[in-house]
């Protein structure tokens, strides 16, 4: 077997874990999980995924930072795909309608849970701000292309509307998750988030 | 003693439970503390707290609905004490830069730390449903005053702009929680709140 082979197989068996995680997650949430869980889940011995991961928790911030680089892609093939950086902004934020229909049998509760029981403890503390402020500086980036090509004149430093989209839009996903989307309006929500992009980024006329 | 005295009595009882219980919720969090160090921190013996409270959940709901009230109060208050409902709207969010100054050490995590691993509980589910439902009524009140009073002319049914304060607060909490009110610079995403607000309450002039 050429050593190319062995990789992609490597990486195959890591992308099974990874998969069987996200369904027990999803299923029992991260507390209750166990790493035991995982590997009857995966259908692997014990032995093989120590090879990969030797903590529930590496394997969870492995499976984010998969989830991280997806959206970073959808953020490019968006941008790639629009006539305006504002019709793909409007459409990431359109997307999340979708998204927010399944909030509850999806990962958000996992990571609100994470982010939660995870807030007292130093180490995942770190994480959960490294990674906030990677989405941040990719959020200003995107919004920046928009500037860059004279479309957008913000009325605010990008910084903070990319602080105020996010805060926002992760209040309507608190919202949906506690009340469901009917009830939390999520829908209408949205789309007044999405006025308010336009109103903070989009000269007047 | 009179039946008035004892009544007294034991409502400074169950108050000094409740405050007892909220140290030891801010220090611990929710999971981690017991009725035990309930018990211990409010120095009074296990029996007297069984005349009160059944379980830590029961003291826990109790302490969020004295919070509740204790809100409804402000909201009176201002409403009273302010020329204006936008003014009496704009110096309740004001307000809350100062406790968003304090956020990490205050209810505030306890309460994330319930809801989200409550989630999956029926029970608690529901009770956290008519908690929000609750909230956005009262919310819907104010509002209305300023309806009422010809102040207001909001573009949006008031129900979904009161959703929309909400959940842009709670993200904004949310942010704060995990980077720190200097992080999230949640002082000017509040004054953003607040223009937002008034974009959708006030008639432009």
């Amino acid at each position: 077997m050429s050593p190319k082979v062995s990789d992609e197989h490597k990486e195959q068996r890591r992308q099974q874990i990874l998969e069987a995680a996200k369904r027990v997650f999803i299923r029992m949430g991260y507390e209750a999980a166990t790493l035991k869980d995982i590997v009857q889940e995966a259908g692997m011995s014990r032995g093989w995924i120590y090879l990969y991961f030797q903590t529930k928790e590496e394997i969870y911030t492995a499976l984010m930072e998969k989830h991280d680089q997806e959206t970073e892609g959808i953020f490019d093939a968006l941008l790639a795909g629009c006539s305006s950086v504002w019709e793909a902004l409007e459409r990431m934020l359109q997307h999340e309608k979708e998204e927010l229909t399944h909030i509850q049998s999806g990962m958000a509760p996992v990571f609100y849970e994470y982010f939660v029981t995870g807030w007292r403890d130093v180490s995942k503390r770190e994480w959960l701000v490294q990674r906030v402020e990677k989405t941040m500086r990719k959020l200003v980036q995107f919004l920046q292309v928009g500037v860059d090509r004279g479309e957008f004149s913000p009325a605010l430093p990008l910084e903070l509307i990319a602080k105020v989209m996010a805060s926002q839009f992760e209040g309507i996903m608190i919202h949906t998750l506690a009340l469901g989307p009917k009830h939390a309006d999520a829908y209408r929500q949205l789309d007044v988030l999405i006025a308010h992009m336009k109103s903070l980024l989009l000269p007047s006329k």
